[in-house]
């Protein structure tokens, strides 16, 4: 049972001025959850759960408080449209130090605003090894509840940075820059390299001029059909399949 | 202007039982209505626009009704959280043969359920040259708003069909089956087929159990890093990728 107040302040971490003043964050459902207290169980708060979750846990001693809450409760606190036994409030994880760039591959979002496209490319980035995804500015909240849980968990192995756009790159001029665009060289033909920054763009804008300008390798999909163009996910997916496999 | 009993008429077609009652569906923004015009206009009903759309339209004379609304109207019928400009009722295209399958690649989709990533398995295939998806009876409904979205104007170049899993596989003895699969092939080894059916599966389940076993080719994408699964377009888009080009 949760009191009120407590109920509306978890409820507020839906908005990002929240997430932000609070350095909080919520997480929903038993296999999101479980995956979040296999990799970062110090970052969870307080868990709050129907019956139904605590007495599949067959005991387990968790250093987090759980706090049981009936349907209603969770209806009340849940940002999903079908609420699913269980919300966590996790804290943010601190400031990593900066990106190593050096024999890493790098993907860096330009604008990427749609938070399920942007939590399927952080579960992308971490099917494909890629530790570290380096999003602009004006990319949607990596902490909002649809990127979280569109992230699968991989939110908690791959590590985060929010970027001034062009700048940040400018200040990488050792390393290759790799954009896809539909005048670039066929996918199948780029020799894999061990390490760059490859760009996706904005989901209708695609990438901004002046990042393209910076581009060494242009990177083209190659197109059978009449379709203008691909979902951003699934064009991350399929570059970074040819790139890093 | 149009009238309430009009407004509220469109707006019931965010309901499938009110789609299929009236053979309609709902199209929105400029950039897709742009798309549908030139390829589908004979299905086009009736186009409710803001002066926005209307004056951009530069006098050109379409063979469909189109209303003026005001802002506050388009509000009401939208589907969208920010309505954009215009909005289309459309009749859905008549009932095709039956998919033919000598020579072609066909996508099946086993109860994919996401509207959104149904309408991006769908602009996958128009993008892939795939002019034909077959979906199971469990997987979201075609012609709701999310998906006709998703689609980007690709659901008026790919033929749609609705089946009995796994009743319409066994009724296919001479085509062969491909099925990821995290215990299958590596994608980039398998032959490139000229003709089959590439099975997808639902987003938490896969391909039901049933539909595997009749697999002749299980597909398995390359993982490096530690992600448990792919979303579901994703892996379609990875896989039809390699499998057509």
């Amino acid at each position: 049972m949760a009191g009120k107040k407590e109920l509306k302040y978890i409820q507020s971490l839906g908005q990002k001025k929240h997430r932000d003043a609070e350095g909080l964050f919520i997480a929903e459902g038993p296999k999101l959850l479980a995956e979040l207290i296999q990799e970062i169980p110090e970052q969870i708060d307080h868990v709050y759960a129907l019956t139904e979750w605590t007495s599949a846990q067959q005991g387990k001693v968790y250093p987090f408080p759980v706090t049981d809450i009936t349907e209603e409760e969770l209806e009340r606190i849940s940002q999903l449209s079908t609420p699913n036994q269980v919300l966590a409030v996790l804290r943010k994880p601190e400031e990593k130090p900066m990106v190593r760039l050096k024999g890493e591959l790098i993907l860096l979002l330009d604008a990427v605003q749609d938070p399920g496209n942007l939590g399927t490319i952080i579960r992308i980035a971490d099917w494909f090894g890629v530790s570290q995804v380096v999003c602009s500015r004006e990319c949607a909240d990596c902490f909002s509840p649809k990127v979280v849980q569109s992230t699968m968990g991989s939110i908690a192995r791959v590590q985060l940075h929010y970027v001034d756009l062009p700048e940040w790159l400018q200040a990488q001029p050792d390393v290759k820059i790799y954009a896809a665009a539909l005048d670039g060289q066929d996918i199948r033909e780029v020799p894999k390299p061990e390490e760059g920054i490859i760009v996706i763009g904005n989901e209708s804008k695609g990438i901004r001029p002046e990042v393209l300008q910076m581009a060494d390798v242009k990177l083209m999909i190659p197109r059978i059909g009449q379709a203008e163009s691909l979902n951003a996910a699934v064009a991350a997916g399929i570059l970074m399949s040819y790139i890093t496999t």
